[in-house]
Formats: structure tokens, C-alpha cells, sequence
């Protein structure tokens, strides 16, 4: 087992042959130690691996500058990006950021928080499991005061600060794009229904079929956790008889391009007698042939809004005692792969 | 400013009404405290948001159970999936991952080292940044005893625990197999030399062109950021003028992806015209058309063996006086992009 032995601002003190109340001063940016004084300090400080918070165990309101953030999975490109977004933003007001992904286990997001609770955050930025029903797992927060903000998978009848994509209206405006194109048998893959997001993109599609007099009927809608795994098995069903559907909304991209790659094996042709609409604008829906047609979620604004309500957080905690959500819009970007059907012109090769 | 009162066993004690010296064996799962009391205690600790650290700041050689991770970019797929393994293989042995991303710069790196050497990880594993040539600020790290693990992009000259792929043979399998498809042009698009993995692959791209008697020559080697935007100024400089390259060997796979949708630009067939041979097996290579050949890194070998050698040093640092390189093999898989020409049969549509 490793023995370390934490070190103290009188160790600096020791070793600079200075008195601990100049190291004190020196560590605070006290305006009456000089700067070669302040840089000495602060090069052995480093060299011993001085940490504040070993002495400041008593007094309580140091801050440690970094954010945490919770995120589903990293290697998804939402959170990806965003991750970055909010990165890159809250170094701009002097904040790190360490990111922790639940891997959409519920056991793990109760670990993270205390993790990150333990690493003493100055704020919390989290975007939670599909699972996460209770949220008692960020009590701890709330009442240290500490400012959490949730962003895109976010609670319900939970009393803090969210800020989210208009999921209704994507769902609403991929399906009803899909009926302007032509569809009438119009499948959705959904996330389950315990996150957020989904319940709203299913509501979004029920409400265009039904303004079009297109009935909904369950043996059209799948829910499942949106993977290619599980994307894949959704195709072998929705596929093992027919007559198979016209259009396929997929709430997420990776789910759009499992289709497509399933269609590619059982030679049914997109989009002229399939069309695919998906979630998220995942850059690879612009490489693959053809390309996917899916909602931008606009992860550029969305973290920018998560980082200025942290910092107004952060900066006025008493203020909030009410907390107003935040809609983000969202744009649905139509692709070839459900482009209408050509009626004219030269044939496609 | 949020004024937190750092609670501690005292206060759990007296809430509880129980002995201080119950409440700290239950929390360190003394075995003669019964299970209900264990539970009543902690289940106290977790809603008065109790940090073990805030008592302990004396004695220091507990566990936070937290490995902190520093990538260059978790929106670039290696990184991302490794921390993916790394995060799972940690969890068998009862660590979580905190996550920190560079950016690629230097500075950033310096400042999350410091950050989370405060978060008091028990180990650090890192791929440095692009441009990290001096290594003294993991120095914090190594002289308090807290093991450093580094992978893929590592420090040179610096006595550290190392993992990393087989670049030399990556870059060399490369470019020979574009030579054995009939390039004698070959362009290589690089990291900068700053990073071991670049030096490492432009040799063996150096190696295999002498081998079959191709002169390297300066103007067919770039050096650049490897990003989608430094890579299409690549193309610019590399198309504007002929005669044209018959092969390019990217360092990235978002290079080689670039490269391809450029060519498709300046109406340049690949395979035809043009072989591409990219790195890291990134699943984008996959799903694009034609798909690219690319150098697979075994992600999930070398996150494995990044928590094996860490863990052999948490549970022995002492035993390590001399820390031997391990070396990841590679694969090329070759795939539609550097396919050779087709000779008989029937033409491709």
C-alpha cells in the first residue's frame, strides 16, 4: 500500500526557510508578497504536491474551480460534443471539468455523484440514465448547496435547473416529414419510456399521425435501448413479416444506420421503399450512402445555456428558488434518406 | 457564494444518537457492528453529505477508490472507447473513473493534472497531448508515491509505466501494403513529430518505401493536426498540382475520411485513381463508401492491459524500480479503398 504523507503549507514553509504566514499569503495572492516570492512558493508548493484542501479541512468555502459532469456514454456523439462545448465554455470563466459516464447504469450514476461529491465539484452538470426515475442520489448536492444543472435527459417533478431539447417537436416534425414524403406505415424506435425524451418524441409522432388520420397502432412502435445490438434484433422483428413498414423514425442515429445497414441485407432499397429519418445529426449520418436525414439538436447552444445557468448558479445560489426549464430548438435536416421518390429527370444509377 | 459546514462523524453521531466511536466503525465496516446499524449510519453520512476526506485531512492514506483518466479528445473514437474499457475493467475491481480531456493543450494538461491530483485519485492514466514534450508536471504524481500509467501517446525519456501499439509496424504495414496494391506515389499525411506515435509511423512508412526502392521524398510527407479542417488544407496542397499521389497513408481516420470526401470533390476514383489507407479502425471507416482500410489499435487489449499494469502498481509501488514498455500489436484490415484493380470478371457499376 502507498504511504503518503500529505503536506502542509509549514513544510513549504521549511523548506523556503520563510515563515508560514508569508507561504500562507504567497499561496493567496496576497498583494504585499512580491512575485518572485509568490512564484518560489508556489514552484515547491508544487514540488512537494501541496494540496489546500489538507490544511483547509476546517474552514469550508475554498473553491475547487472544477465542475463534475455526468454523461450517459462519451463514445455517443451528443454527450461527446456537448462535453466538449461545456468544456471549452467554462474554461473561459476559469473551471475545469472532469467527466464521469454511467454507462446508462443507475448503480453507477448514485456512485458518480458521490465521487464527484467526495472530489468536492463546485457544481454538478449531469445527463441522466435512460433508467434514473428517483433522483434522492443528488439530495447530497441540493442541500450542501452545491449547483447542479441537468441537461437533455433530465427529471421529472425533481425541483432543480433544466435545460432540454424540444423533443416533442422533433418527434412531430420527423414524422410529419415522413408523411409529406409519401409514408403511410410509419414505425418508430424509441428509447423506454422511463427517460424523458422519449415519452415526448412518441408523443410528437402520435400527434402527426393522428393530424393526418393515420392511426397509431402499437405493433408500430419498439422500445429499447437504442444500440446497434438492440437496433439490429428491432429490425428482425419489424422485418420478419410483411408487409413491411414505408417509413422508419428512429430516435437516435445509430439506430438509423442499424436500419440501413439491415435494409442493405435483405435488399430493401432507401428511400425508395423505405424511409429513414433519425436523431441527434451523428456526423456519420452525413457519410454513409445514403445519407440519413435526422433532428440537430443544436449540442453547440444547448451547452452554452448549461454553462450560463451554472455560473449564475454558482454566483447568486440564494437567487434561484423557483427554477423556470430552458427549450432548446431543434431542426429536423432532410437528407436523401428519405428523399421523395424522383418522378422526372435521368434515373439514379 | 454557497457557504457549505462540512459535516462529520460527530454530527452523524449526535443526529443518530450514537457513540463517535460506533459511527466511524460502522462507516469502515467494522465487523462487529451489526448490518442494520451499518446501514442506519450510512445511510445518515450520505444525507448530511459526508466526506470521509474532511475528517481524515490528518491522517492520509485512505483510499478515494477514483482513478482520474487524461485523454487528448473523448470525441475522437480511440480515446473514447478506451476510456470506455478502461472505465469497465476498473469497475471489477471496485475503482471509478473520473475523465479529463486535454484538447490538445499543453496547458490544459498542466492544470488537470493539478486538478486532479486535488480530487485525490489514487492513479492517473494519461495520453498526452500532441505537443507534451516535457513531462514535469506529472512529477506531483510520481514523488508522492500516486502511480502514473500512460498509453498510446507516452512520454519519452521519463521513467513511467507504458503501454502503447505497435506504430513503427503500423506505419510500415501500411505503406507496404499500398506498394503491394501498385502505389508508387504514396503520399503520407502525419501527426506532428512532437508525439511518439507520428515519429514511429512515418518510419515505418520510411522503411517499407525502401524496401521496395521508392525514394522517400520531403514533398510527399505532411505534418499537420490530423482534424478534419488541417486535412482538407492538406488535400488543397497536395491536389494542386500533378502528377497526383496514387496512394495516401493517413495517420487518422478522420484524415483518411477527409481525403476521400475531398477526391470525391475533384472527381478523383478511389480505388481506381487513388488508394487510402487510414488509422484506428475508426467505425466511420466502416460504414462510408467505399469503406476505408485502416490500422486497427486493439482498443480493448490495451485498455485492459492499462488496468492490469495499474493495478499491479497500487497493490505493490515499491516493486517497481524499473518499468518495462509494453508493446499492443496492430492489424492492418484492408478493406474497399485500397482494393487492387479489377482485372477479370465484371465490371464494378
Amino acid at each position: 500500500m502507498s504511504k503518503r504523507t500529505e503536506k502542509t503549507i509549514v513544510d513549504i514553509a521549511e523548506e523556503l526557510n520563510l515563515s508560514v504566514s508569508t507561504v500562507s499569503r504567497a499561496l493567496n495572492d496576497n498583494p504585499n508578497i512580491s512575485a518572485r516570492t509568490k512564484e518560489k512558493v508556489k514552484k515547491m508548493a508544487r514540488k512537494l504536491g501541496y494540496r489546500p484542501n489538507a490544511l483547509a479541512a476546517g474552514l469550508r468555502n475554498n473553491k475547487s474551480k472544477t465542475i463534475g459532469l455526468i454523461v450517459p456514454r462519451i463514445s455517443m456523439f451528443f454527450p461527446a460534443t456537448i462535453s466538449t462545448i461545456i468544456q471549452n465554455k467554462l474554461q473561459e470563466y476559469g473551471y475545469h471539468l472532469i467527466i464521469c459516464q454511467s454507462n446508462d447504469s443507475y448503480e453507477q450514476e448514485i456512485a458518480l455523484v458521490n465521487t464527484l461529491y467526495s472530489a468536492r465539484v463546485d457544481g454538478l452538470v449531469v445527463s441522466t440514465t435512460l433508467y434514473t426515475t428517483d433522483f434522492s442520489h443528488f439530495d447530497i448536492f441540493r442541500t450542501n448547496n452545491i449547483p447542479v444543472v441537468f441537461f437533455d435527459r433530465v427529471p421529472k417533478d425533481y425541483d432543480v435547473k433544466v435545460i432540454k431539447g424540444d423533443d416533442y417537436l422533433g418527434g412531430y416534425l420527423a414524422t410529419s416529414h415522413l408523411i409529406e414524403r409519401g409514408c403511410r406505415d410509419i414505425v418508430h424506435i424509441s428509447g423506454p419510456l422511463s427517460c424523458n425524451l422519449y415519452v415526448e418524441r412518441v408523443a410528437g409522432y402520435k400527434k402527426a399521425l393522428q393530424q393526418h388520420q393515420i392511426p397509431v397502432r402499437k405493433n408500430r412502435l419498439f422500445y429499447q435501448e437504442l444500440t446497434r445490438e438492440s437496433a439490429w434484433q428491432t429490425c428482425k422483428k419489424i422485418f420478419s413479416q410483411k408487409p413491411y413498414p414505408d417509413g422508419i423514425f428512429a430516435s437516435n442515429d445509430t439506430t438509423a444506420i442499424t436500419v440501413m445497414e439491415y435494409c442493405r441485407t435483405i435488399k430493401v432499397k432507401v428511400p425508395e421503399e423505405l424511409k429513414i429519418v433519425g436523431y441527434s445529426n451523428d456526423p456519420r449520418t452525413e457519410i454513409i450512402s445514403p445519407p440519413i436525414s435526422s433532428v440537430d439538436q443544436y449540442p453547440a447552444m444547448m451547452g452554452e445555456r448549461v454553462v450560463a445557468a451554472l455560473m449564475e448558479l454558482i454566483n447568486s445560489p440564494t437567487a434561484a428558488t423557483k427554477f423556470t426549464p430552458e427549450i432548446i430548438p431543434i431542426q429536423l435536416l432532410e437528407r436523401e434518406s428519405s428523399a421523395a421518390p424522383v418522378k422526372h429527370g435521368r434515373k439514379k444509377k
